[in-house]
């Protein structure tokens, strides 16, 4: 961050400049009539049509919109174009972002680079964020997922840094893999808001619960965790399930389920991999070994995303208040990475499951308006197992995909097969693809058609009534 | 082809029991309050959310509807799951689905199976087809393709056999790649419709515009061939642009313009090819270079999509008839197979300036339906160039994508990456995601949240106010 813009103040700088992106029009987004009560957004980090069609294919056949994902039955429906930018120049389109810039994105309505945090493309500017809006209009404010709470997306609502790397005070002046991942200018000590753990411990937001005890336990330079400072701003702190569903709204909560990344609800059986197709000595296609879906043996003792959103509502919405809440689904991207379609199938279903929850709450409460949205698509896709070349002569080659290979058993029949092919070393790629946005409740008519990805800041805004004030003098 | 239905005539054997598909419950498809004039249904082949993102980002940049494809401004949008089952018991879902299959779903909204026309999985019944009803209701009727007229998608709306392959008299004892492609029970010696090309000639279409020479020059047992045929029956043949344009209404019309799949409007300069990401002798990872896409030097003289568009809505619609059109971009899917980005991308503008020239008819006869849909998704992916995890330490392998890469220079600065990664052998694999529906004009409302394909059958019915009836004795 470089700029004049207060956290929680009106001075809102430099919001003018930024508001239209890369010089695209802002969609004509409508305010409703009266403003929404509350708004949830749920994130399904790494999500995109195909991503949608392999779990649902998984969890209720291929079937359409009555016996699919919740979400399938929301009124609103669009697609969303990610855009991200160089940081070199700060202008030139990149084609495929992260969750950083498409946390800004969503979040404070900023196309930016990859990495940052509600900072603009080479300016280092601090943009506000649609949680800091609702806090500085009083109302309630929630950040939820299973990633740590410190990741870029549950970051990019609360904090503003110039890389996603530095979630904790450890991390500052950290290198990953050769290259500098640190953020000087950031450091508490230099006059910087400090590390995503530490704008965290500061934000006043309400309900945190992820994972995170990591970068929290870390100390800045004055000898101060994370988690202190949040106990001292009178944060409740829990670590597991229990002290999650015994907490009450006396006070803000913290709750941190592990060191960074939760573990995911389900796993393939066996720690099965998604492995290269093979040709036999005899010329045979030998695909791997068709995986079984289980739930993960290493869960644990964390709560699911599911009991964590209707906790979140729970305390967020209690007495009537208003609220604004972000519940990401973190791990369908992670597993994606990871090759592991068991495991981007149940953390999908784990996303639909907290939509139920919030859908729960709205029957109630019909003017909270939700929005379901992705931040960049991912690289598994459904192919035909075996190719439809098969029957081609071995002159011809082996027709087989070039990545990994996962073949799910299917709980109706007959097996899926996944295919990785986007990147042969670490991790899968993110890809480019434009996203699935799913709306229902006040002020979410105007998602329809195709939108920017950062007009859902707008959506949002407009939706809860909340003014981006210029500065004031 | 095996059953009592009569082709043309009232009675539609076996309608009642195929409606629902594979037990899926058909979605809530609202009637009109007074039925379209005439519908234009476009089918993108091979087009999902990827494989729009990819043209729309080279033709318009990363944008918003305002700014996109004339069809991202429709009024109704929709997602579409692609079913296809197993030839072998005709209920298993398959999950990955062709032309044919995906066709027949559109065409006659039955779920079958892959290589299928207009006849059901396994028990080889014809379905009628809407465009069929619309002839039997007295509409114009029209195919349009960049591919052969003969081919999967063309042949799913007036045609009804065994395997898509049988596209002429030549192809019914076929073999391809050591399989039986033939359709012995459909020979017209054997008491059956013929081949593809045979059942065209005999259709009574009013407007049929593609490629297809070749099929159509193929004598049956009896010496005649399907073009011989088709000019008995009435037909005005035209085979190039000036042909086409010269054409009047005062006969129906068969444009074949190629021996098979027509000449693409865009190619890579200079012939480039995806190809595999190499890494140097010194470690580096070396991209291919990047691609200039240019007008396709073989273009010859075929008339362009948009001009058989324009002159198949001026034919059909003189006079005020009301008509049936379906308008296919098929080597969007073609160019895809061939890992031809360049080609993918103008075919899609071909479609979306067809798309436009149907929106100009529509916008004089308001009481036109639009649908935009498609067949089934495919492989192409939008991937970081260089990778994310260029960074990391070289212990962790190369990070570059597995299958080949098409780096396309783009007209606004920069280069976008295109990864084939679904398989290394003959041609890429269509995929199983979800694809995008869109639709504008009276009856296409009910084109909103997830469908499924065939349920677009009944969409385009009740649009046009045709009725399926039962047999009558």
């Amino acid at each position: 961050m470089r700029n004049g813009w207060i956290r929680g103040g009106a001075a809102w700088v430099g919001v003018g400049m930024i508001w239209g992106g890369v010089g695209e029009t802002v969609a004509a987004v409508e305010s409703p009539a009266a403003p929404a009560q509350s708004l949830i957004l749920f994130i399904g980090d790494g999500v995109d049509d195909h991503q949608l069609t392999i779990a649902r294919n998984y969890l209720f056949g291929n079937v359409a919109a009555a016996d699919g994902f919740s979400f399938d039955r929301f009124d609103a429906r669009a697609a969303a174009v990610v855009q991200t930018v160089s940081e070199q120049d700060g202008v030139t389109p990149v084609y495929v972002g992260d969750s950083a810039s498409g946390g800004t994105a969503i979040a404070a309505g900023t196309v930016t680079s990859r990495g940052r945090i509600a900072t603009t493309a080479r300016t280092d500017r601090d943009v506000p964020t649609v949680l800091e809006l609702a806090q500085a209009a009083g109302l309630r404010t929630g950040l939820v997922t299973t990633s740590s709470i410190t990741d870029a997306t549950p970051a990019s609502f609360v904090a503003h840094i110039a890389l996603r790397y530095c979630e904790g005070p450890g991390d500052m002046a950290g290198m990953r893999g050769g290259v500098r991942t640190g953020c000087p200018d950031d450091v508490s000590t230099a006059g910087g808001p400090g590390s995503i753990a530490e704008q965290i411990a500061a934000s006043g937001v309400d309900v945190l619960l992820g994972g995170g005890t990591k970068p929290f336990s870390q100390p800045t330079a004055s000898g101060e965790t994370p988690l202190q400072a949040a106990r001292a701003a009178g944060y409740s702190v829990v670590e597991d399930r229990a002290g999650l569903l015994g907490a009450d709204a006396k006070r803000p909560l913290l709750g941190l389920f592990g060191p960074g990344t939760l573990p995911v609800e389900w796993a393939a059986q066996g720690g099965a991999q998604a492995e290269p197709v093979r040709v036999s000595a005899t010329g045979e296609i030998v695909y791997p070994e068709a995986q079984t879906c289980v739930p993960n043996p290493d869960f644990g003792n964390r709560p699911t995303l599911e009991e964590m959103t209707r906790k979140a509502i729970e305390l967020l919405g209690a007495d009537g208040a208003r609220f604004f809440l972000m519940v990401e689904s973190a791990s369908i991207d992670k597993q994606a990475h990871a090759r592991q379609a068991c495991g981007q199938i149940g953390e999908t279903q784990a996303l639909d499951r907290s939509v139920q929850a919030a859908l729960d709450f709205a029957e109630t409460h019909p003017e909270t308006a939700l929005l379901v949205a992705s931040d960049h698509g991912h690289a598994a896709q459904i192919v035909p197992i075996p190719s439809m070349f098969a029957a081609l002569p071995p002159m011809l080659g082996p027709q087989l995909p070039p990545g990994r290979v996962a073949v799910v058993k299917m709980p109706r029949g007959g097996v899926m097969g996944v295919s990785y092919g986007s990147n042969q070393g670490y991790a899968e790629e993110h890809t480019g693809t434009q996203t699935p946005v799913f709306g229902q409740g006040p002020g979410t008519e105007s998602v329809r058609g195709l939108i920017r990805q950062a007009d859902l800041f707008d959506v949002m805004r407009r939706a809860l009534g909340l003014e981006v004030s210029p500065p004031q003098p």
